[in-house]
């Protein structure tokens, strides 16, 4: 029995990510590069949002040396300054250089999910370059704090190497600086596509973004209309598993299990608590401070069973609207014809989501063929289509003969799920799982949008055939006119121009497409 | 400026992936049974191999109660022994309950890679039935320890429930015993999928699989030859980061760069040593604790640019070999034509890795069509093929009219990947990402198991030809033999029989069609 050491050792969580840095979207520098700009823009956009502001919000990305013989990869700077308001600075060392510290582990719709991304591209940043990240911050308008900051990666702690201070304007926001390892050459395609996706959803944003050639591409505030801000809410009971029950259980200073239960779960009031208590066959009046371990998986188990409670309300959702959606879609893809499709409320394990779909049809953006654009919480979707729910949906969905769409047509097809958990498969956060309840409002909002173009082309059709006809007719009237003039010998034709007049409505049958697009 | 606070907080690893349970592949009662089970199997497997120890495992899913009334979801009790080294009982509370600490953060092959499967095992039985895991072992024959252990996820550290120890009778191994909950129902098809594809690669193991019907499935060990135990290696130059460089150089005692580079790498001798050092300016006598941190970045960039470091080279790999693969596909798939293609070392990102590819035709265990299936490092990957590299080779590379395969002929394709660090994408251990070195290799092996299989079909085509030929001859000679004699009017018709047997090498075919398959 030689050799029987088995080499066991703690990582900690930056270590790991260190180590498995493919699954959080940092797998090779094109991809890197990507996925830093996306992280740190979606942060200031949770942001802004979160405090009503206007985003507005600047990215750019410059070499370090200027130097066109170098090829990619290459260290770049990644620049992000926003207007949003600002991080508390005792606050700032953990939240930027610490994996698993965070602000986004709360039941509400935002688009970090992990709490982890703004910290993996500063450390992916410090890995490939071992530059420090810069941070500015404006949390009061007062002062403007700066940091340059390292990530100690073994102990997953935050390392401040300086911390200055000078007098603010009065107005708040964010710039973090991040020097990484990227391939600009690569990547390019990918990030300009992000920010146009990003524009077709955040159309109250303004977005400004300078390449490292110099070049600039400005995303105009097409609306003021910012959507509600996301709330938090409280746990649904079919979310609800007995590690969470019990931690309610722990802080809960309810007298009653019947106030625990009406006071600690979303759209659980005093009726349903009552019914739920007597279905699982438990006292109202006992203290839950008195469970028994058994009793409390056993009353877990009764919640998954008892079928009355209320499905959760969407009131803390944050969807797009038709509105924005629409002005999105007209705005980016100018289509020849666009419509959406925004599904009532739904849940997931106790998670409510809301699916919204639009749809874009011909017009000279698209080229032939059908594009998807996916959306998670207002974030687009770019890598690893063909695993998402969204492509499985349109793939298996999209019957050309049944909608009459004709073949090689230009289509665009637009998803956006928002939710107060996405059920993303990757730390990535590229693509969204087959959950069963998803796909079937995919499936209805795809086929919603389907049937009004199908109504649209029919139209177009019939439309199409009146002014055909009524072309025939203007061509034919005079002539016929003018021969039934010269046979009777008359010394002038009849006037038809007012028949012609009367009959014509090319213009508007013109005017009815047009109304109906 | 009202509500300007924002909550932070510091989560631990285990309440991580508590809460985002899909990332692991535990997303639902149906996955996450399975992959209990996989995971338990293949850490089992991993210790058995290390220690060359010829595997034997035992895997039983029982209800929680006997009640055929209620429906999954439900609790199951999961058993999984082996004849594996056994835990160190020092280790056993850290290894079982605790996130992020193993024995897997190692540069060798093995089936573990993120060294969290068990726990996340556990942890998902503790979150659904609140119960404790039972873990015996006898890591020196004399004795055998029993632990029963929660996690406190909050503060992600083991709670040990009870430690017993009783006298061993010599022999090592571990039980671990889980209580989940899970859903059988949906689960039961891919498990027996997972054992069968278990035993198609490791022919040398012995699994048996009760499950809850009490119904017993054994796979019979095939051979006694084993894999060679892998082995941990240094680090190759290519795959080396300024973070894996700085804390080489922290440990390193070396008294000079020459020395430091031809020690700690893999593959670097003191001739390319030195070569690179020339190439990257630096004084091959210069101490390595004397490197500034910008003169780290610009060795580690000289690195990634000097293209003379040998490719990593792959004895510290163990792949299954053209041997042991044939067997396991003959073994489960009994086809009418099998063949092999094992393709020479090759690496990505300093990482070597080795592609072997089989092919299966015909036979009665594999349906019309094409079926893949999926290993790495000697896992069966079930979920998400169609985000795997291997199916978008095969999806993209099977022409039947170039290869001859006749429409719908029953096609199966065994991939297998070995590396020390196989490219998920996923912790759950789904799929592989589209390296494109990986790409290559998988590409290559796939052409060639289909050269050989058009090879084969076109012999047997032939073959058939010459047969059908000499089915028309030996009808048509007695006849002809006949009206010969009776035109004739001879009395006894010619000797045509010898011409017969001379001619009829139907057997002969035959046996050479079975000769090749």
């Amino acid at each position: 029995m030689a050799n029987r050491q088995v080499a066991f050792a703690e990582i900690s969580p930056s270590e790991f990510f260190y180590r498995n840095r493919d699954l959080a979207g940092f797998s090779n520098p094109a991809r890197a590069l990507y996925s830093a700009i996306r992280e740190l823009v979606e942060n200031s956009l949770d942001a802004c949002e979160l405090f009503q502001i206007l985003p507005e919000i600047n990215v750019a990305i410059e070499e370090v040396e200027r130097n066109i013989e170098n090829p990619d990869p290459k260290p770049y700077v990644v620049t992000v300054r926003d207007n949003g308001p600002g991080v508390d600075p005792r606050h700032v060392p953990n939240a930027f250089g610490r994996v698993f510290f965070g602000s986004k582990f709360l039941l509400r719709q935002s688009r970090g999910m992990f709490g982890m991304g703004g910290t993996m591209a500063i450390l992916y940043g410090q890995i490939t370059t071992s530059k420090p990240v810069s941070i500015m911050t404006s949390f009061d308008g007062n002062s403007t704090i700066a940091f340059d900051l390292m990530i100690d990666i073994q102990s997953n702690r935050p390392i401040v190497l300086r911390k200055d201070s000078k007098p603010g304007d009065g107005s708040t926001g964010t710039t973090v600086k991040i020097t990484l390892e990227g391939d600009y050459f690569r990547a390019a395609q990918k990030i300009q596509d992000y920010f146009k996706h990003c524009a077709m959803v955040t159309p109250y944003s303004k977005l400004t973004y300078v390449d490292p050639q110099g070049r600039v591409l400005v995303f105009e505030r097409g609306t003021s209309a910012m959507p509600t801000a996301p709330e938090e809410t409280l746990p649904h009971p079919y979310g609800i598993d007995v590690e969470a029950f019990r931690r309610l259980l722990k802080q809960s200073t309810d007298p009653s299990l019947l106030k625990f239960m009406y006071s600690n779960f979303h759209r659980v009031g005093p009726k349903i608590a009552l019914r739920f208590l007597q279905f699982a066959g438990f006292d109202p009046n006992k203290s839950p401070a008195e469970l028994t371990a058994e009793e409390t998986v056993a009353l877990v188990e009764a919640i998954h069973k008892f079928d009355e409670f209320l499905q959760p309300d969407a009131s803390c959702l944050s969807p797009l609207g038709s509105e924005i959606l629409d002005a999105g879609i007209r705005k980016e893809l100018q289509p020849e014809f666009a419509t959406t499709s925004i599904r009532p409320p739904s849940a997931y394990s106790g998670y409510p989501f809301i699916v919204e779909v639009g749809l874009a049809y011909g017009g000279r953006a698209l080229s032939p063929g059908v594009k998807l654009f996916r959306f998670a919480n207002r974030i687009p979707l770019l890598y690893d289509e063909a695993s998402d729910v969204s492509w499985k949906v349109i793939s298996e969905g999209i019957d050309r003969k049944r909608y009459h769409i004709p073949p090689d047509a230009p289509l665009g097809i637009i998803t956006h799920v928002c939710s107060t958990k996405i059920p993303y498969k990757t730390v990535g956060k590229e693509y969204l799982a087959d959950r069963p309840e998803l796909e079937r409002e995919l499936k209805n909002a795809v086929r919603d949008v389907l049937r009004k173009l199908r109504g649209y082309l029919t139209k177009k059709g019939s439309m199409e055939m009146v002014k055909r006809k009524l072309n025939i007719y203007g061509k034919y009237l005079p002539l016929i006119a003018k021969f039934s003039t010269d046979l009777s010998k008359a010394k002038r034709p009849p006037r038809y121009g007012k028949l012609i007049a009367q009959r014509d409505s090319r213009r508007e049958a013109q005017r009815r497409i047009e109304e109906y697009s």
